[in-house]
């Protein structure tokens, strides 16, 4: 952050808290330059959304497209931690905040950070058809490293328990929908589907785009860069959270563990043993 | 929450778990009863949430009015301890999704729970005018109670910094003319302009509604139960949680304190004493 | 806080932030009037959790005590959620100081705050004492008021899983042992056996104490107000937390959820249906 | 996890929270083989600690040591994002936890992780002890990696604020100390002061061990693995934490902000500016 090491007392202060996110006196708050009062009835959630995270007001169409994806991901169910926890949170007499930061705080690299593995998976094989590559050669390139350096699935493909993911089809219609109508690109689209046929190639079987890949395309689509993914994942998935935060509340249950309440778990360590003796004993 | 205690095994460990939010097989997913492929890029983000609390989907308009109140409230600076939080936890070394949660973590009582003491409050007298009140005795009457019971502001009333929160005027013009279309009955921005006159007659002076009572009356008049407003707000203020992670990620900074790097706090405790001696000294 | 609303500049600032807790400078690191490098080495870790917290050093026998508290309740298993939830955050990607802070997070009022009622409780009976009641009495008095208002058990009787929880006895006797040697007054001891007694002769039967009222015993006689006895049980329990995420960590999970990955859970909301027609269809 | 696939029904849900700490049955808890009620009273607090995370008690003395080098790190006051963070949460209207745990999920790679990348450091170079180089060349070699690969400070050396901070010779001549009396080998120590002195011949000047540096230092004597050292520091700071929070907790601030409540943030984004009109005016 450039700072100007000459100010001094009040105004140093305030300049360490610097920001173009939001402006406020008294009477006012602006946001990234417009007045609240004006945006209010005038933007859309998702544009407002946008706004904040890019600094410019998306086109309606944008905003639509953005809302789409964020709609999609809202919930995988109770096996699925995060959604787990806000439950188990919210029986523990914490406030429904609480229980959905407990649950937010899960959503990291393993349950939360796909998408943006893929976006960035994406994001190479763009760049390289930037550089001048075709784009099922590019693809080919990348999935080459990967095979060369990873193990496991490629970033954006397969699902553990859906053999499709009806999430996934569905939104790469959509998108190729917008880009019809010049909405966005296509590109990102198009370069999926290039993986998916160079994974299927050399695996000889289809391993299809999931949540992850499918919203990772529509973000790149709208120029979103992949390390913001996971924090859209976050306003998504907590509407999921909430809602079963909220469902529990409703219930009476205390401190709901994960297995029915008569049931333990399993211990596999020492056996009972003595404490030894104590050394001035 | 009514358990079969007959079943046993693999249908009792899934019966703990029992939720009527989302049902899923391999392949399949339905959200509420609607298959998620069939909601993709056919509700808007604001109508999902509304159909993931609530059970069922709005109207357009009602998911419109939703999306606005969510829009309002989405951030309030770096002054505000979620956003400063927000902040200072991305500088730490976490990700983005545990910078959020203990932002999100904060919205408590005081923090995020004005809104829903603004519509228990408004509700109160709703209850009051259903039992056969009128509007305006049944404000005077609720207002009573709580100067009877409480010090302070009324909930939903009056702002530390804003003379007036130019989000709360437009808030209720906006309502006032979802109401005029038919699509919300009004009733709740009536109760609120009932509540601020009641209080300009005690005091003498008007303590105008802020941001937490007019997004109250927006959720009152959609039908929103005061502890779901908790939610909302959480939804609505994550996404400047998010803007201002994201932009303070985009800086070098590491371990950002609350106050200038060179500055440090004022110590008001005991002054340097010695350890007292040993007993076996 | 009484600031000086004269200060400006740095100083307010710095003013702004003030503590009686820590002094420093560059290097020099007081606690609480001590210099840092006096206290390592000399004092134990229980004493420096006291003098923390109460501002002044514990005798030897005192930091003793509290440590036997602290040491009692670390762990009760993976079926309490506190302990669920560090494992399964420990599976979704995330610092192992994230998964010990969603699983502190969740020891809430009905999780974390037994201890708390259980010292406030005895608390009463004890200010009854100190006004002159004789112990029975203010004991016999107290539970009248908690059975006229209150339903369930008595703060700190009772547990649905053990008969008699084996940490409590072993506590209490203790506790009456350092009472023997006039480390502590044992009043609240006392104060617990007539709680119990009392319990006793209404129901007909023995509510033994838990864990909870134990420590609230030993927090009681150390002068701890209630509280602060859930930041203790926090401290505690964050052994266990810490022990779980680690042994877990240790393991090669992903994403873990609170029943069998094979299982799925129980959906009990609307049966398939189809969205309703848009308006313009 | 090795996983008997063929156990079904309530024995494959318990199998699926399978730990090797706690045992339990009504009215029976062991820790690591030892009933509860053994341990309590017989077990400082450090031991119990060492019990929980290694599965074995350890000797009074390791217990100590462990205990001093907790006892070192619990605050460095509230320009420490996670102590001005649970100052912060406790004005916001949550439980003394969940400001415990807004506080304590800060405290990561960069806040919380030194310790452990200071030990793995000294634990490379202990490895190339154990293949036969000797100290000051297998700590030469390590830093000539160091500064091949990465830029700033060599970690566990170094302090923004402290030239010389006053915990650290402290901690070093303790660890001597109880290597002297044959507790710990004393061989991190020595490392220490190499990597030390090796960076002094580098750079001209001393760079001095920091707090993170020493306490791995005695993490690494006790056997602990270098990513458990992250957690000991949880546990270490939640007690600074605890102690700001309370603090914090015993005046009457709302939702306090990281500046004095006077004072605003510098705004450095887009001047005002009005909406663009909608496409349909």
């Amino acid at each position: 952050m450039s700072t100007d090491d000459k100010k001094t007392g009040r105004a140093r202060g305030e300049e360490w808290w610097t920001t173009k996110i939001i402006e406020m006196k008294p009477g006012m708050i602006r946001l990234r330059g417009y007045a609240i009062e004006e945006l209010i009835g005038r933007v859309s959630f998702p544009a407002m959304i946008w706004l904040m995270l890019r600094g410019e007001l998306p086109s309606e169409e944008q905003a639509d497209l953005l809302g789409i994806a964020l709609s999609a991901a809202v919930d995988h169910g109770p096996q699925a931690p995060s959604i787990a926890i806000a439950r188990m949170a919210m029986t523990c007499g914490v406030g429904i905040n609480s229980a959905m930061a407990s649950a937010v705080n899960v959503l990291g690299d393993v349950h939360g950070g796909a998408g943006e593995q893929a976006l960035a998976f994406f994001g190479d094989i763009a760049a390289a058809m930037d550089a001048g590559h075709a784009l099922e050669a590019a693809a080919a390139a990348r999935l080459d490293r990967f095979f060369a350096e990873a193990e496991g699935y490629v970033p954006g493909l397969g699902h553990r328990f859906h053999p499709v993911d009806p999430r996934a089809p569905r939104l790469l219609a959509v998108t190729r929908d917008f880009a019809g109508r010049g909405v966005v690109p296509g590109r990102f689209a198009d370069i999926a589907e290039a993986v998916e046929a160079g994974v299927e190639r050399r695996k000889g079987k289809k391993i299809p785009l999931n949540i992850d890949g499918a919203t990772a395309v529509i973000y790149g689509e709208l120029g979103f860069p992949p390390p913001l993914t996971r924090g859209l994942f976050v306003l998504s998935r907590s509407v999921g959270i909430l809602a079963h935060a909220w469902e529990q509340s409703q219930q009476g249950e205390r401190n709901k563990g994960p297995l029915p309440r008569e049931w333990l778990w399993a211990y596999a360590g020492e056996p009972a043993r003595d404490l030894p003796k104590a050394e001035d004993e």
